[in-house]
């Protein structure tokens, strides 16, 4: 039996990652995104266990403390996490697992996996960014959605995260999303056929 | 400008390596095949320095005393070898380079590299089996041209050489040999976008 790959992808608000998990998720049966935990409360139709795990700031402080969560941030003084738990229950569903996070994120993820070899053996980290600052800029533009303040606040983060590439196993500097999924996708193929993760027993037939 | 990739592929005889090499080639024009040296004598057609590098076994001799060789192995009492310098110089040239060669000579490409960083940065070593010995003498048997005596030694041979496959980086399974070529591919795609690898000055434009 293989040993799991744990997919880390990080990018920069803008660069496409969600595109690009989306897409390796619906061609690979064989990768589960992890759930989240989260405080903020449900919206109507998210279910407790699917969307999110949801917990009380109470609770999820006495997860933290009991070091349970791979990463964890707070966004708009609502917290999000990542437990451990979340990710060894897949593996042992014989599921690779999707970390789609950002680069602080991975960093604790990275630290976390440094005590823990089963999280060791099995991580591999990706970075994705936009091949220029214009192209960036103009991706976060072309959505629409954000305030010329959020995007200027946006692209002084992006330089920030994008200077921390080399800490990822590898670069994918990002073309068409077609282009990235497929560079995506050589990683994971590659990925789940090293010997560090292979089993070969050769028998007679 | 990146980094290149010594793509080294290592299988039992009969292992279904130069169909395989030989598809990469041909799908890879960055990829180069490097040029072995020999102390045979040509064969009528053969160029010096474009089919192999023919020396006298005086000149071979002295080439491995000066420690030129990545690796070298004597086959029916003609020497075969490969020249760091061959490597280097089609790294000079911006490209990568493909070495199929046995486990023995696999090793011995490692001890070199382990001794100088820029083949030690390049080197990513494959080992490509077939799922069981019945199928490896099944496609010896295919042949149609090795005694049975000889196959019985390839597989002996076998035997000892696919117990090292933990000695290299991946395990290919083969299959058909399109599977095959595929799975090398994603190797080779996904190494070469490796962070240390590559390189990223993120400007402006």
């Amino acid at each position: 039996m293989r040993r799991p790959v744990l997919f880390l992808i990080s990018a920069p608000s803008g660069g496409g990652k969600t595109t690009v998990c989306n897409a390796l998720l619906a061609a690979n049966s064989g990768l589960s995104r992890v759930i989240t935990c989260t405080t903020r409360p449900p919206r109507p139709g998210e279910v407790n266990g699917v969307d999110y795990h949801f917990y009380s700031p109470e609770e999820f402080d006495r997860r933290v403390v009991a070091g349970e969560f791979l990463e964890q941030a707070s966004v708009y003084e609502r917290r999000y996490g990542t437990r451990k738990a979340s990710v060894l229950d897949l593996f042992r569903e014989g599921k690779d697992v999707l970390l789609n996070i950002d680069v602080q994120g991975a960093a604790s993820v990275r630290g976390v996996a440094a005590r823990e070899a089963e999280l060791a053996a099995a991580l591999v980290t990706v970075f994705l960014t936009p091949p220029t600052r214009a192209e960036l800029e103009q991706r976060l533009r072309g959505r629409g959605s954000d305030s010329n303040e959020v995007i200027a606040r946006r692209m002084t983060e992006a330089q920030v995260e994008v200077a921390r590439w080399r800490e990822f196993d590898y670069l994918v500097v990002s073309g068409t999303p077609a282009q990235d999924a497929a560079r995506m996708q050589a990683i994971l193929d590659a990925e789940r056929i090293r010997s560090v993760r292979s089993d070969l027993e050769w028998k007679e037939s």
